[in-house]
């Protein structure tokens, strides 16, 4: 076994404290990880938050960092010590069900072992996440990182990167395409970069035009202030694929209309009930999606396409004893667009 | 201008009575159709409940007729004299915007011209509907009918053969593919019916176990009690598409949770808002849609289907006459499966 450092739930809801934890040794098809930088998602305020401390099983949050191979297992192929690596939130899965066999080992029948909160398949320990200075997981679900990005913006691409990366691919963003996003936090604004890097005509929807600017920065070709009746009518019937990325449950109308015949949104941002009008989809024969991470063929084709493209989030770095400091102002989305801790303080 | 006689909206709602209408004088481009038969739509009912009578502008309804073609104006090309003929539920549309030119006049950005209570293209008169004994259409809004099929059961082909013959298209139901239908009515059995030609393999989806054999007797290969969790549960994961034909308003999550990957579910009996959680969606990457009717090329693609395979709806006919008591059984839910309008009484 491996000892690591890292931050666990206290319990207080909401906060983490330095906790030293070990690591499995080895199995055959294991990485050791060194984790140099992982992002802070809202599914960690939102684990923190349903935390009761640590109790029996600690809560380390994490689920999209980067680091470097450290150790492999005598059958590991894919990997050499040395090797810069991604993870993202899923680490195991059944391998055998339909979805595992035809790539969306995210869709897992079995449900995917999650890199936090999950538990473990062969030993059913319980997964601690990658606010941690090392990870052990299955050559599998490790991902090689394209090495001149820099490794702070790529941790997020991990998590908020595919969950946009899936729909984009799966709609067919591409040149002469028309996607919207809507909502510029940690999942729109890479879902702006990279449907601008697809090719693609991109508009984003604000609902203050305060954002304009930052959205053009993004790359996006058009804003539309969402809460200017005028603006949003203008844009009906205009756009392919839009990616909604809006953190709270809303009415899904006046963003459908802004499709045209067949176009296709996505609910990414709010995960519960909302409302749909059958009229809404009828009108244009449009459709309502949701996508959540993504497969393994697909998670590494993104990170290659950035590495082609110099697609990274944009990040603000904070080191990992900041870790509270981050949380809350996540909490208040004060910030632009995704928190990476720098784990390199717990070496 | 041509006379004709038909049934139109009472002071009462729901009640006809009949009338003797104008018909236009042909146009160069117009045919004149002799009414043999009419479908009883739901629409209808709606339409009629929500009618304050004659006034200035009579309710005709009726919206999925056939019949004989009786004259044709003189640029007609596409029709002579004699030609078995069908009209469903649109009449005319611009013909420029992108929704016209893609071949999808149903979604005509101008909003296609009803069938009855629209408002004439050329010449700002209302419409008229079906129930009566003659219609003048543009030829473009004229389809083919198959003469050796029955008369009765073609009309129903004209507004809920398309709706549903749409969404089996335009997700490919075919050979290998498995598709659900939610509902035996109007719509639902002809969803069965056609599902069943195109060679899909076909569940019914019924609350109660009484009409399995009537679904296994329209050809469907499985019946699935909606109300019994455990059999909704074993038919978890196992569709492609979802045809959802109940007429009022419901939750989606149980007939969403039986779409396997990429399953799509098409909302066609009701019409309004509906609950959708994302979650459903995420799990599968499932989608859902809607439809209404269908263009014209999908149409006419439709009757050529339904003659080859010899699909008509299940109908009973009644003399006009009795629409009265077509209208109330309807109401009630109480016909197997559309009731049609035999017009031949009004000659």
């Amino acid at each position: 076994m491996t000892l690591a450092t890292g931050y666990r739930a206290t319990s207080t809801p909401g906060e983490v404290e330095p906790f030293t934890l070990t690591r499995r040794d080895l199995r055959p098809d294991d990485v050791e990880v060194r984790i140099t930088h992982c992002g802070v998602c809202h599914t960690d305020l939102h684990a923190l938050a349903g935390s009761r401390g640590h109790g029996d099983t600690p809560l380390v949050p994490g689920h999209e960092f980067v680091g470097e191979v450290v150790a492999v297992g005598p059958d590991v192929t894919r990997f050499a010590v040395g090797d810069p690596v991604a993870v993202g939130n899923i680490v195991d899965s059944c391998g055998e069900c339909a979805m595992c066999r035809s790539g969306s080992e995210n869709m897992c029948a079995d449900f995917p072992t999650l890199t936090y909160g999950g538990v473990d398949r062969i030993d059913g320990t319980p997964t601690l996440g990658g606010w941690s200075s090392a990870y052990v997981v299955r050559q599998d679900f490790a991902y090689h990182r394209p090495a001149h990005l820099d490794p702070a913006g790529v941790a997020p691409l991990m998590c908020a990167g595919v969950t946009v990366w899936e729909p984009l691919r799966e709609w067919g963003a591409g040149p002469g395409s028309r996607v919207g996003v809507v909502g510029l936090g940690g999942l729109g604004h890479l879902a702006v970069k990279l449907a601008v890097a697809l090719g693609a005509d991109v508009t984003v929807f604000t609902r203050t035009a305060d954002k304009a600017d930052d959205a053009r920065a993004l790359g996006a070709h058009r804003v539309v202030v969402s809460t200017d009746d005028e603006a949003m009518a203008a844009a009906a019937d205009s756009l392919d694929l839009l990616l909604d990325c809006a953190p709270a449950s809303h009415d899904l109308g006046p963003y459908l209309r802004t499709l045209a015949l067949d176009g296709t949104l996505v609910v990414l941002g709010y995960l519960g009930e909302g409302t749909v009008d059958a009229m809404d989809l009828l009108r244009a024969r449009r459709r309502v999606s949701s996508s959540g991470s993504a497969g393994r063929a697909r998670t590494q084709e993104m990170l290659d396409f950035c590495g082609e493209h110099g697609v990274t989030a944009d990040v603000e770095v904070l080191p990992s004893a900041q870790v509270g400091t981050a949380l809350a102002r996540l909490a208040a989305n004060d910030v632009r667009y995704r928190f990476t801790l720098d784990l390199g303080d717990l070496a």
